[in-house]
């Protein structure tokens, strides 16, 4: 069963009655906005339609101009957020399936209207759809609107040939609310240049409602290939195969990780999506910025929320030769002496290394750099350059340097763990003893 | 080189100036519309300032409001097409890249807000591209409207930086055209919801463009999966396939096809591509019908267009065993005595047919049926059908009926050519020589 709002206007009445007609199982619910000297009256009107069908009816009522000054909202919109809260914990509270509103075409030609003048692109250029989700207020029960279809006139109609006395909503004449100077200003002046006008908002709204349909369909195929995932406070993105999409899908997947962190955002800014999908360090919405780390693109309200990709060290640590270290976060660090015959076996990846035996030692400290450190990288010899250096050259990210760990041999860095040796112990022709130092997560 | 369209005004004044000092080489073309007193000043202006900047020159007129009611279009679409003629055949003559014309973000959002005021969809929606091809005037060259990122006052403070005059358009005020009374009245209307009204739909348009551009990329693959093709008076597709589309894709690519047999189509009406989208025979655009056939549906203005998928005979035709005969448009028949080896092998296809040579004899003949004529398919012995009910079970198109190949012994049918041998002359276990029977397209 569903969860019908009912307002007690036309509208919400010839839903209540359709539905009924049409077998369905519902429970009347009215929220009282409070901003009327007749609110009440509706209210009772609505209790009184359901006694009279004998359907149960649940109702709530809150301090909307308060919740509105309290949240820097409009009053619409603080209305609607409140009336949302009310229709989806009265559903899942009664178990409900959905919740049907008695949206018609007309609302959705002023919808669309609106969108379009605030610029809103396909997402708002479509309107409402029959069937949605809204994640803000609930991760599952859908909202259903199964009055699209009909003009406010054929709701009017509907009653009238029942019999039924609907409530008017005096505030519907109050030019103060945006969507009633479209209704009642806009609207007729653009009937002056197409008649059918709200028809044909409608039919734009059907219509641009399938091709963001395919959109869609685009955006999840790219979702899944692109996008690792959104959550624990960050998205990631490969950056490469990111930056391959064309802009608009790219803006998508943003945006749509962008909903995921902050499912009560009502949508997201273009201009900023746009100069993020250009990879610009921006904040996008709902204070969530761009971070790029060599091949990722991060969107998270601040560094500290980014997965540690590498090890990082708290504090020094000792490592002996034939034993393992363990690093924290999962990652272990071995030391091990090498065979002769693994001494020409090419190094597979940079989370190993090996050096000469004779030169460090059999017994390394792990430690993080010091200010103003230097090393001697293999393959430089004779020439040392700054730690930090070394780290940017490589897009090491800054949060990630101070703690990345160095293996040394007496205090002389013989390892930038997983990423180079030091040139002095490497290995070499006179090498005689191996040790094979290995980095792994496990 | 480029054909530049200049009018005179700011805004192609300042095209022409832009891409003269950006050093593209120019052609500069005028249209006199012939519309307004002061036309041949407009024009004499303009060949004035060509020859200023030592930039060749050529103009042509005709009398757009003859054409407009010859055509029954609109003076602003008769316009329209006549100047794209004239822009195209100069650009052809002179062997130019492109036409560049002077289109501003304030058209790009006088466009937008057009389309939407008639419910134009995202095609319609998206307004100008930077780029464009107009197949009703030129396959090939394209149309470039290299200032669609600048404003009408940014033209005009163009000019006035390089202290050049420009020609006022007096029927820019006339706002019997709709485009002067967007511009005049109902963008300041809509300006008091939205001040940067002008900014925000150009910005839609291209968003809307990108949004677009996805699409074309599915439409583009789905129209090698799905249309065989678009030429010679008829468009084919898979039927099956075609259904198993999204709807908006489903009609974009009846609109492609309609489109490419149809290039002079400006659009094609929604409510149309909708029913044919749904599969229903209706004319499409430019009389344009839906044809279903079997698996495969046709978008073409007549059932005579469709190509002949099946022989047909003209006359009546003699096949001996051992001979081939030839049917037509590729089609060739073969009769041969088969070994007896071949007995048991399964026939492959509807190609194929295998008789009892003994009950059939050597010699055949081919001829079409007759009025109410009848025979006894193999498989419903002692039954025998209407041949034209045969035929509609068999869903072939009415248009093949008349013509379609029978394959006679003596007077009585023995096989409906590439459908079903006649019960009386099938292959028994008594059958001692076998005749089999090939249809081949060579």
């Amino acid at each position: 069963f569903s969860v019908a709002a009912v307002s007690g206007g036309a509208d919400s009445l010839a839903l209540l009655y359709f539905l009924r007609e049409s077998g369905t199982s519902l429970l009347v619910a009215h929220f009282n906005h409070q901003l009327r000297p007749d609110s009440g009256a509706d209210e009772a009107f609505v209790r009184q339609t359901a006694a009279a069908l004998s359907l149960p009816f649940v109702r709530d009522s809150a301090d909307v101009a308060a919740f509105a000054a309290q949240n820097q909202l409009s009053l619409e919109e603080a209305a609607r957020q409140l009336r949302y809260r009310f229709l989806f914990r009265a559903a899942r509270q009664a178990g409900a399936a959905a919740i049907v509103t008695g949206h018609t075409a007309d609302d959705q030609a002023e919808t669309v209207l609106m969108h379009f003048l605030r610029g809103a692109g396909l997402p708002g250029l479509k309107g409402m759809t029959a069937r949605t989700l809204l994640p803000a207020f609930d991760p599952e029960i859908p909202l259903l609107r199964p009055l699209l279809g009909w003009t406010r006139a054929q709701t009017e109609n509907f009653c009238h040939a029942r019999g039924l006395n609907y409530r008017i909503d005096s505030s519907n004449r109050d030019t103060a609310y945006l969507r009633n100077r479209l209704r009642h200003q806009l609207l007729p002046l653009l009937a002056e240049y197409n008649p059918q006008i709200r028809q044909t908002l409608a039919k734009t709204a059907a219509l641009l409602q399938e091709e963001e349909e395919l959109l869609r369909e685009m955006e999840d195929s790219a979702w899944q290939r692109v996008a690792a995932r959104a959550e624990n406070g960050y998205a990631q993105f490969d950056r490469e195969q990111l930056s391959a999409l064309a802009p608009a899908l790219r803006r998508r997947l943003l945006r749509r990780a962008a909903l995921r962190l902050r499912p009560a955002l009502r949508d997201v800014d273009f201009e900023a999506l746009q100069r993020a999908a250009n990879l610009q360090p921006v904040e996008v919405a709902g204070g969530l910025k761009i971070f790029v780390e060599a091949d990722t693109l991060y969107l998270a309200e601040s560094e500290s929320l980014l997965p540690l990709n590498s090890p990082q060290l708290n504090a020094s640590l000792p490592l002996t030769v034939g034993q393992a270290c363990e690093l924290g976060r999962g990652w272990v660090l071995t030391a091990t002496e090498l065979a002769p015959a693994a001494l020409n076996l090419p190094l597979a990846d940079n989370f190993s290394a090996a050096l000469d035996a004779d030169r460090t030692g059999n017994r390394f400290r792990l430690r993080a750099a010091r200010r103003g450190e230097r090393f001697e990288p293999l393959g430089l010899p004779g020439k040392t350059v700054k730690l930090s250096d070394f780290f940017i050259n490589l897009k090491i990210p800054q949060r990630l340097r101070a703690g990345w760990p160095l293996l040394c041999a007496g205090d002389e860095i013989a390892w930038v763990v997983g990423l180079r040796p030091a040139e002095k112990f490497r290995v070499t022709e006179k090498t005689r003893r191996v040790i094979g130092l290995s980095l792994k997560k496990v």
